[in-house]
């Protein structure tokens, strides 16, 4: 049952964060501190807490599970300092704070994102090598790695931002638009909750109602962000993605404009909660979680 | 044993290198396109090959080990294309042929390359699902898998690009340049033997050996490269490093003069040749080869 506060999680993520990345030689130091810059950097810690609250939900431990979430806090800052390059989206500004490139100039910033997406299969892969006994728990590991790897791929995350480039400064049906969402933000929301779930001891139905509430979420998640480019106060919910407004972005409101946006909120916060209510007792942390993501926004 | 030639190995991850790359949604059909694109571009090869001739030497099955041999291609290839990239090494051409981001764009070449990187894990993860049921083989491909992550990463391939990166236009010694060669060259040549060792039954001395035969072969095959960037040539051997001569980067024969890179380079053919002596005739595949490369440099 996940019966801790996202703070908790959060705050457990934030402590064993860097215990993943490999002591690194003196002679290639500024890969170390270039990744740990952006590590850092102020993230609220969605993906690793959804991960760590989906195993505790299946029933897993969650000291078990928390390679797996750092490796996914990982892949989320690699595709930020990625997404932040001047070839890309061209911020200089990251919550706040300089974007990797500008403080580290952008070879070093494509290295320490590379490095970064690399050490989170390392981190899987040497955990992993406790398991060799345990064909139960090699598994559960196995089947969370390959969610992570789906996820943050050619299928899914990759898919996602390639699209988003793609479709600049054209006009986008809300069809291509979902399928941007659902794979640039959603596919490692979706991917942290299934690895999860594998972490513990998942039933056939549970994977499959959280992973309909997770694609409810991923969207929801990216509406409410499009929402609050539109009627501004970032700052308030450490809002991630940078001013889409201003670099011909499509985004739902663009679209479909303010209300539509908000009704379009409204209805896929309730699919999340269908698709959980036959959890009523136990899925609490899921439930205020995207109910706290709507009710911020209005 | 290894006993095919490295004409063979190479017909065969020829022939399977694009069956691990997940079919890619029209929609973000650019992304399927510029990886191949570069997959495609006639590599050697080594590395896979190199993969698969461990894997045989070891008693394995090469058809086992053709995901690993693949993803092994797939970072390696990534690897280029993010360092041909203006904010790296801005190289035009990359064997004979426009490179990745003077075709596609560099946004698309920042995510083709962290999609191959990606598609690597993918493809391993999801091979290692068919074997839940039989340990033995579970342990060979985690231990693989752990080795090729460790190779490409922050204390591997990533640390010796950041070196390199960092030693532009200084007066590095021959210790960090040696640091570079064996981190940014050796590290996924090193990777390819360990991993396919470890997906066949290697003993622990044989993995010792290969181990001195790869980092000796490693530091060897970028001497070699070093000296055809001075006597020119490049095309006859395939070579890949791009003309680091222009780019004022810290060559072994910049530091030392062609004669004393000739010296060294029999050097370290000598002590991996020395490394596998115990293995004479099952050896001949690895023995030929690290031959043939100083045999075609003078």
């Amino acid at each position: 049952m996940a019966d801790r506060s996202f703070e908790e999680y959060k705050s457990l993520v934030d402590e064993h964060l860097m215990d993943f990345i490999p002591n690194i030689d003196n002679k290639s130091i500024s890969l170390y501190e270039s990744m740990k810059y952006s590590l850092m950097a102020g993230g609220k810690r969605l993906r690793p807490v959804l991960l760590l609250a989906s195993c505790e939900f299946a029933g897993g431990n969650i000291m078990d599970a928390l390679p797996y979430a750092c490796a996914m806090e990982y892949i989320h800052t690699y595709s930020l300092i990625h997404d932040d390059l001047p070839a890309m989206d061209n911020d200089d500004l990251r919550r706040g704070l300089p974007t990797n490139h500008n403080v580290y100039g952008e070879a070093i910033a494509i290295l320490a994102g590379d490095g970064l997406l690399t050490c989170a299969f390392e981190a899987i892969t040497k955990d992993m090598m406790m398991y060799f006994d345990s064909p139960d728990e090699m598994r559960k590991r196995v089947n969370a790695a390959n969610a992570i790897a789906k996820g943050a791929g050619c299928k899914g995350m990759v898919a996602g931002q390639i699209s988003d480039i793609e479709a600049e400064n054209a006009l986008v049906s809300n069809e291509l638009l979902e399928y941007i969402h659902l794979n640039k933000t959603g596919a490692l929301i979706k991917a942290s909750v299934k690895a999860g779930l594998y972490l513990g001891n998942p039933t056939g139905e549970m994977l499959r109602d959280l992973e309909k509430y997770s694609d409810n979420l991923g969207l929801a998640y990216q509406i409410a962000d499009d929402i609050l480019d539109v009627i501004g106060n970032p700052e308030e919910l450490g809002k991630e993605t940078g001013s889409d407004l201003k670099k011909n972005k499509n985004t739902y409101t663009s679209i479909n404009g303010l209300q539509a946006a908000y009704d379009r909120l409204e209805e896929l916060t309730g699919a999340a909660v269908d698709a959980i209510s036959n959890y009523y007792d136990n899925a609490e942390f899921f439930r205020n979680l995207v109910l706290k993501l709507a009710k911020r926004k209005k």
